[in-house]
């Protein structure tokens, strides 16, 4: 059988295409080779590719004066590239940090400017710096008018903490300033207007498949500003330029993401997925609130994350507890980030509605 | 059916790794998820990264001053990565280029070194240029005594001309100049002395796996003297430090490789599969020796390609008949390169004696 998969990411993934993946496994599409086994440019994959490309257009609205991009390397790789492309002398770049992502986000800014002896960081983040419980209010944000740009991480996994957590609620802005946003683990759970963002990075092991592909979606005309003393694979515009196939993508993975954004569409695009995402997050956060003297969620009402829910209970041999009932009950994934301990409940589209209710129901008659 | 797959890679794997890949794709060793549904952190995919890890000890003989590391980006990240890492003021960076892969990285070298102005990169190349036919003689080369490595390709798969294709034949050395390989395609092909290199890297989607994960094997006192001056993620020696788990990998790559290790085991390791190998390219050669008049290949004897068989037919005509006609004989990815044209064999591991034998056939039934 299988379990309810509560992990922070690599994260389950949608059974119908697991189960599609499964089936052509060995024979794509009656090529008799498995889809890993076809050459990049050949016309099997290469419409894989394309097919996958334009799910994205068309789920996000993404108008053609965008580019979208699969990378390799993670997050952690755009965290270099991102400040090796885009900053330059006289500029600054501006972090916001909510967390641990924002952090590793901004000390590798750090290491670029401090390579190029001119550059300056900046940073906002919260006055709790490394008990981060809530995200910075952007709207008092002052951004030097020499900032090349601003980047933030839409949702903190380990903290549990995301912006523009109500519905309707704008992610940030900064006037004529770029936007780059670490969107790792909430793109693709919620709609967004990706016209205000000059550059939107995420891998997909959270809600778009499985580890080892980045989907990039960026502003040709950002892509341009970036610098070319780069190496070529380094810049950006060397992607676009060959649509993500200038060397070997990782195919596999993106044919999962294609079947992927394939089940979004099947659930109604993103609207639906983020009502959806909206009452399974309503249930965790309900059962904490329900027992108080059990649950104890840190992180402020208005930057709850719909994506990762993290609670305490009063000691560690309860959180294990906890844990380990829970598994009892076929719910895995649930404990903490190892910087921060206590429980973690990801909630990303995979997660059913029906999984959520039973680990809230779980949470219901959960005595200390 | 099955076809027989004669792709340049990505390439054909193993049938009982695809097997047994499929029946564990929904439920891994009773966890009731798949491997990818894993978390990066957890026991299950742990166990699976390490035995992945040793085997490739186990099967290459890496000592423990060796590193072995699993990165992303491909061959063509490792173009920008090491010259980044391993170029410094004062030095030069020596490549000798038997094709179109090792001009790729030659040029990425070049952009850093003009970046930093005061590098030189110096190269070898056949006198022929772009039209490579064999590969250089690098016994007769001089390495300047400030050169901060040596690099090379192995085997050109474009052009079908590798290093040491004579059984026991050395692959190239330079005294005490650090050598860099890029191994490609033809990793696990074959036994190598790992402790003649300093750093050898290679994609796994030829001998080892699908597309998306790349294995760099490199003495430990080599990575430690990388620069410090990049972003982490950029320095080797961050992925030493946490066994290849610094940031999310990609985790289903890395266990399909898993699997391959274990059939190349199976296989009697690389000795054995060394001999099929040379049995499979003996078959194809012999079978253009055999019809001068229908077939040619470019390359000279003594650096003719174990791994990818180029050859031409007198026409184009010829060319696209003899594909097609193969084809309809199941047998596919027999197109050259579109740079250069005419057919190419590949012929990495997992293709079958009985393939290469079955091709050979239709060869010498082939007539113009």
């Amino acid at each position: 059988m299988r379990v309810m998969n509560f992990s922070a990411g690599p994260a389950g993934l949608p059974l119908p295409v697991l189960e599609r993946a499964k089936e052509e496994l060995l024979d794509y599409a009656g090529t008799g080779m498995s889809i890993m086994e076809q050459s990049h440019r050949g016309k099997m994959y290469e419409r894989v590719h394309n097919e996958a490309l334009e799910a994205i257009r068309r789920i996000l609205h993404i108008p053609d004066d965008y580019a979208v991009l699969f990378l390799q390397g993670g997050a952690s790789m755009q965290f270099s590239q991102v400040p090796l492309n885009f900053l330059s002398k006289g500029n600054i770049a501006y972090y916001i940090v909510n967390g641990t992502w924002g952090e590793k986000a901004r000390d590798e800014a750090r290491i670029v400017a401090t390579r190029e002896d001119t550059f300056a960081i900046e940073l906002a983040s919260t006055l709790e710096a490394s008990t981060y419980t809530r995200a910075v209010d952007w709207k008092s944000l002052t951004v030097p008018s020499n900032a090349a740009y601003v980047h933030f991480t839409s949702n903190e996994t380990v903290h549990g903490i995301q912006y523009a957590v109500r519905a309707g609620e704008a992610l940030p802005t900064f006037g004529g300033t770029p936007v780059i946003c670490d969107m790792s683990s909430d793109m693709m759970s919620r709609p967004i207007d990706v016209t205000k963002f000059d550059f939107i990075y995420a891998g997909a092991q959270k809600n778009l498949g499985p580890s080892g592909v980045l989907i990039a979606v960026a502003k040709r005309s950002f892509l341009a500003s970036g610098t070319k003393s780069l190496p070529k694979f380094l810049q950006y515009r060397t992607h676009d330029d060959s649509a993500s196939l200038y060397n070997t993508p990782p195919t596999f993975a993106i044919y999962l993401v294609r079947h992927v954004l394939s089940w979004i569409e099947e659930q109604g695009g993103l609207t639906a997925v983020d009502a959806t995402n909206r009452t399974k997050a309503q249930f965790i956060y309900d059962a904490i609130a329900a027992q108080p003297e059990v649950f104890h969620c840190p992180v402020a009402k208005n930057s709850r994350s719909l994506m990762n829910v993290v609670f305490r209970l009063p000691t560690q041999a309860d959180e294990e507890r906890f844990i380990k009932e829970a598994q009892g009950h076929h719910m895995v994934g649930l404990k903490g980030h190892r910087s921060v301990g206590g429980i973690r409940v990801s909630l990303y589209n995979a997660v059913s509605t029906s999984d959520a209710k039973a680990l809230a129901e779980f949470m219901g008659a959960f005595r200390l």
